[in-house]
């Protein structure tokens, strides 16, 4: 059990070390040869660029001025500083959004901090249940349990003080929970109202088109809505499968870097031509010129390039039956994308399209047959993979034993003889196939959202971020409660009565919360100050920066911003809404380190989405829905299991009235579903239809068509506007209401494609009209 | 125990009840005087006239050809020789597609009971576990336990035999269920494409209109629709709060009702006035002449009614923020009801008009969060009376002794004196208070639906059918399983675990066989059979017919044909469904006798369908989801059940195999839900478009604005039209094509207008234009 005084120590420790990240950070974030690391945000907004040529050549690498080492704390005002408005325009409505998860903790749980150590904590200290039974029964408790509702005897008539703070607290949750989901809707729509125009804002995806004898996919799309929705069809691009032509893209993107190094190297080390052997990683095979060798085999894979793109452009049997359809309004956009076309609901299949770069382009032609059975495959999978995931890796721990390697590789017996490297890797080991596999897990959830077939990215994300929630919640959450592995849980909930299930954690909530206390200062403290340092991408530039950057824009691809990562972030932070909903009529000493959490990570996040992260997409906030709807679970969860615990306090009298707790919340879930929900996954046909009138209004002579024909292009079709993007990126095209027929889709102030979408071949000449 | 002799013989009984219900039916069918009674349906469709006038006396109430007696289960071929085109335009979709759920039983469980006789009763019987255990235990049992799976001993090999039943069971099942949701939904689609003109076709319900200050909702709705459905707006009708202004005319009605009794009997006997007393039930107060002060009242009355009228016409206040908009073509209204309209999804709330006599009024002008607040109250509400209303009734039954009644009423003391009386009451009294309930449940049940907010009789209905089927299922078959009040149910299942509920009702299953064979000859075979007497209207009807008829229109109105009853009905086929599946794997002796319900339950509602319900709304099969989903939900119940089963029988390496099952089915279930449901759901533009097509081709003249203009006007505004619809129930107006500017709403076929929705004033000489 620890004391008041272990948790002392254990804070002091962290803080420190989140003070030590700070102020490495500090160092390396003011040495010029990082800067394109640590604002790699404002690089790719063109408005900042490398450091100044002149002055001497160390004070291009260093920073020597020491008065900017004092004020080492000074990004942290400057985070906040820049006002929200200002924010959303510089990294989209997505990443301010985001920023609010933190801000909503904050403003949930400081004022329930506040009441709890004002009400509860008197109410659990004055009483002295735990020392008695220290005296009778040698029970060894801590002082933080003193704190907290273990030190109230049974049957005591304080547990009604636990049920009206329950109240307050529900009460005061769903509170902010609805005026933050007003906001934020709101936000959602003001953010559309005032979006420039945008292709996704005319057009609609269209999915399973049916096979017809006749006619090209083309002319049939073109013939049904023209049929259907006769005033206001204007254009449609049918999607084409260059799931092949893209891998072989990517592979020539990875020959070209090959010669880049071998170049750069030659040209440093002019002496002697560079060797290869051919074979498996280098190491046997023919030796053959390495430049020689790659410039042949990068012109052979152009070849095969140029030959591929030929057979998917005329070839039929590449168009998928799908298609982006345009149309002259968006008010007839919105129609369409609301309503169903044929009497066949699973045959032209209506949904708003994504944004050019949120496409997940390879899942468009999935149908929908397949969609039910992927979507049933994914649940079953996932379940064995929440509950069981711990016994393929029990299998591959009793595998990796030093002795099996050792057989496997005897080059390696020289270590089992060391006693101290046998003892250092047998510790080691057996941790290390399940560390492998939680960092794995992200990608892992990733690819099965995309086997489920997702088209957009952003969609993507959020069941990825769905899955990883529930995973938490079995796998960190409960199993640390309730120590054991998932599946063993599992057994024993199924073996549990219903009202038991509540009783058994709950009992056991106040006795974890010292481990959750250490589990906040560790991951959310020291973690958070560590994620500033953005380590990961520091190395890869610079090792991508000694070995293949020859001209700046090498540079520019070399700096991996990254973005928040929604489906990793987000389920991250629920976890702490958990907690601190579970613990906050329980064990209110847990809040405050929440409360330091929320406040960190806010500045930490903020400060990163201002200056590093790069958005990957705009989804103007379509997430909400989802966090709302976590917090709220969180928040039943908690009642759940007050209930239990009181329960076993026989407290049995008070226990009844918390029922009503999770019906009034549930009930209050369901209300604010229907009144702000709509606005995140529908668009009102009167705002539709206001926008139109302006633009009307405002542009008679609109050349729509030109503006949407390409809008909806392959990625791996669109090589040669790589110098525009640049270009963009530089702010040349400051005003972009002037419409030209351009084939750009990229928007100005997050111009990077998206990394999954396949869009990673920006040096091709090429540009494909598909239709 | 019953044996199969007492089977048996119960059988007997229950086919003779049946028989001797039928021959009483076809007795009192074949008198003219009932003709009414039993023909009603022609008589509304004005395809059958009274009885000749000619002839005997005697004729013309009792009939005397002797030879048509001896013909008199003559009914049964004749109500199945009305092919279904026929009888989908003689008696609605609605109607037939009823019909097919008893036909989609017979479909599902023949093969099943087939294969279950073939394979699972021999493989049942060929064992002596139960025989052994009467010699070695002296445990009892009946010959059919020795057909159920109780037959087979434990760890026996023989389970995998039910296990690849059930399988077979759920797979055909499924296939059965998904031709069917296909062949309704074409069934939907045909029809509704196939409809003639109708308003509820152009017409968008819309709610919630905001409150603005300077506009009255009608040019509000006028200016919005305009604004945003710009091409394709045509006209509106608002919404008056019409609640009072309908209980005067209910009012007036009754003492009309009155003042014909008094009439008809000064009538036929002149010798003197006929003076009632005003007080209470006429039994003190005051004498008046009574044919003079119902004319005096009914002259108030009218007076009263008037002046209300002008009122709901003229106050600003009486107006509701709902309004019906009608829009120029039906694709215009299909984009519509299925769009939102506005950045609040509370207001301007679209859905589809129902059709005008589907239409629940009094509904239409609840704002958006009560009617959350009112459905969360139904479902707790609904959940206490499913769980707890045998405490009330218990409550009563205590207080309904035969003391305490003679203490509030001592003139029945002689009843007490009286000891054969006192007994017969005493055994009689306590079962009434629950009879009494349960035969008002059905009513308590709409009454919650109404409460709740639904704005059409067809949602109201399908909302108390789910309701009374959960009841059904919680009181009906688990009580009889596990013995013991709902709520014991409940707190026994919140203390047993997870997987211990499915093996406590799964080992009750088979023992009740016996006791469900009962039910279902009593309730389904004599039941059903007893249904085709129309006791009730019958009875009814002459009673109007002795006191109140004076003219043939007195006569139409006193016919009560009743409908359907989808609240009721329906609820009742899916015990079935459920018993069926249940009891397939392990008592296949049941199936036969649900085979007999299903069957006899076809033919007698066909009968009744064709010769006398007359249908109130017209919802075009829109339950059948509902119906589709309890069948899956049976299923699964079923699939669970025997899992416990078989766990108790240690049958513990085959169960783990039947886990797949219910995920199975719920997968399938939702493929049939994104598959097929959306017909019932949604209107297709592409249906709607050719449509229009259609019509525009055929008659490009057609003035729909007067068609549109009064076609939703709150019934109590039609007075006058009540001679037109009589006019039309004889058949009139044949070629309802031919489109004049007409206030008619009802359809020829089924013209009456519903009873629920308050239209019983056909003979106010007023017709109310709002707008």
């Amino acid at each position: 059990m620890a004391t008041l005084q272990d948790i002392g120590v254990s804070a002091g420790i962290n803080i420190l070390s989140a003070f030590v990240f700070f102020i490495i950070f500090a160092v390396l974030r003011l040495q010029p040869f990082n800067d394109r690391v640590y604002f790699s945000k404002w690089y790719l907004k063109g408005l900042r660029s490398s450091p100044a040529r002149g002055g001497a050549f160390a004070q291009r690498f260093v920073n020597l001025d020491f008065r900017s080492y004092m004020k080492f704390l000074n990004w942290m005002p400057e985070a906040l500083k820049m006002p929200e408005p200002e924010l959303i325009d510089h990294a989209g409505l997505d990443s301010v959004v985001y920023l609010r998860i933190y801000w909503l903790g904050l403003k949930i749980f400081t004022p329930i901090a506040v009441l709890a150590w004002a009400v509860l904590v008197p109410v659990n200290w004055t009483n002295n249940t735990l020392e008695m039974a220290k005296q009778l029964r040698n029970v060894t408790s801590s002082d933080i349990d003193k704190l907290s509702v273990s030190n109230i005897p049974e049957y005591s008539m304080r547990f009604w003080t636990h049920i009206v703070m329950a109240y307050a607290f529900t009460i005061w949750t769903c509170y902010v929970l609805m005026k933050e989901y007003e906001t934020i809707a709101n936000m959602r729509l003001q953010f559309v109202a005032s979006e420039a125009r945008r292709p996704d804002q005319f057009t609609v995806l269209v999915r399973n088109v049916p096979p017809d004898a006749d006619e090209s996919v083309s002319e049939l799309v073109e013939h049904f809505f023209l049929v259907n929705h006769p005033d206001h069809y204007l254009t449609h691009q049918v999607v084409c499968n260059a799931n092949k032509l893209a891998d072989l893209v990517k592979k020539k993107k990875k020959l070209q870097n090959w010669l880049d190094y071998y170049q750069l190297k030659y040209a440093r080390n002019n002496s002697q031509r560079i060797m290869v052997k051919l074979g498996f990683l280098g190491l046997w095979g023919q030796k053959v010129d390495a430049i020689e060798h790659y410039i042949a085999e990068i012109d052979k894979i152009s070849k095969e390039i140029s030959k591929e793109r030929e057979e998917v452009v005329n070839d039929p049997k590449a168009i998928m039956p799908a298609a982006f359809v345009s149309f002259k309004t968006r008010w007839a956009a919105a129609v369409c994308a609301q309503t169903q076309q044929t009497r066949n609901p699973t045959q032209w299949l209506t949904e708003w399209a994504p944004e050019p770069r949120d496409v997940f382009w390879s899942n468009l032609a999935i149908p929908y047959v397949s969609l039910t059975v992927r979507r049933l495959i994914m649940h079953v999978a996932f379940f064995f993979l929440t509950f069981f995931f711990i016994v393929p890796i029990a299998f591959v721990q009793s595998l990796a034993t030093i002795e099996g390697i050792v057989k496997a590789a005897p080059f390696l017996k020289f270590i089992v003889d060391d006693k101290f490297m046998k003892s250092v890797i047998q510790g080691f080991l057996p941790g290390i196939a399940l560390k492998l596999f939680l960092a794995f897990l992200p990608s892992i959830l990733m690819i099965m959202s995309k086997f489920e077939g997702f088209t957009s990215i952003s969609s993507l994300e959020r069941r990825a971020a769905f899955r990883y929630y529930i995973f938490n919640l079995v796998n960190v959450f409960l199993a640390s409660v309730i120590a054991g592995a998932a599946f063993e849980q599992l057994n024993s909930f199924l073996n549990q009565s219903a009202n038991q299930i509540p009783k058994t954690i709950g009992v056991a909530i106040p006795m974890k919360a010292t481990f959750f206390i250490t589990y906040i200062m560790v991951d959310g403290w020291a973690g958070v100050a560590g994620e500033i340092l953005m380590l990961k991408p520091l190395i890869m530039f610079h090792l991508k920066n000694a070995f293949l950057v020859k001209t700046d824009k090498d540079r520019e691809e070399a700096m991996d911003p990254g973005s928040i990562g929604f489906n990793t972030g987000e389920p991250r932070i629920q976890l702490y809404f958990l907690l601190g909903l579970v613990y906050a009529p329980v064990t209110p000493m847990l809040l405050p380190f929440i409360l330091v959490f929320f406040a960190l990570a806010y500045i930490v996040y903020r400060h990163q989405i201002i200056n590093v992260y790069n958005q990957e997409y705009e989804s103007a906030a379509a997430f909400w829905p989802d966090v709302h709807g976590r917090v709220i679970a969180a928040l039943v969860i908690s009642q759940l299991l007050l209930m239990g615990l009181l329960g076993t306090k026989h407290a049995a009298l008070a226990a009844p009235f918390l029922i009503a707790l999770p019906v009034l919340t549930i009930g209050f879930h369901h209300f604010c579903k229907g009144r702000y929900e709509p606005a995140f996954i529908r668009y009102p046909l009167q705002e539709a239809m206001m926008k139109d009138t302006l633009e009307t209004a405002r542009e008679p002579n609109l050349n729509l068509k030109g503006y949407l024909q390409n809008a909806y292009v392959h990625p791996v079709f669109k090589g040669d506007e790589d110098d525009y993007d640049i270009d963009d990126k530089l702010g040349k095209f400051e005003d972009e209401a002037i419409i030209v027929p351009t084939k750009r889709q990229s928007r100005r102030n997050t111009p990077a494609p998206s990394i999954i979408s396949g869009d990673d071949s920006p040096s091709l000449p090429f540009s494909g009209k598909l239709v």
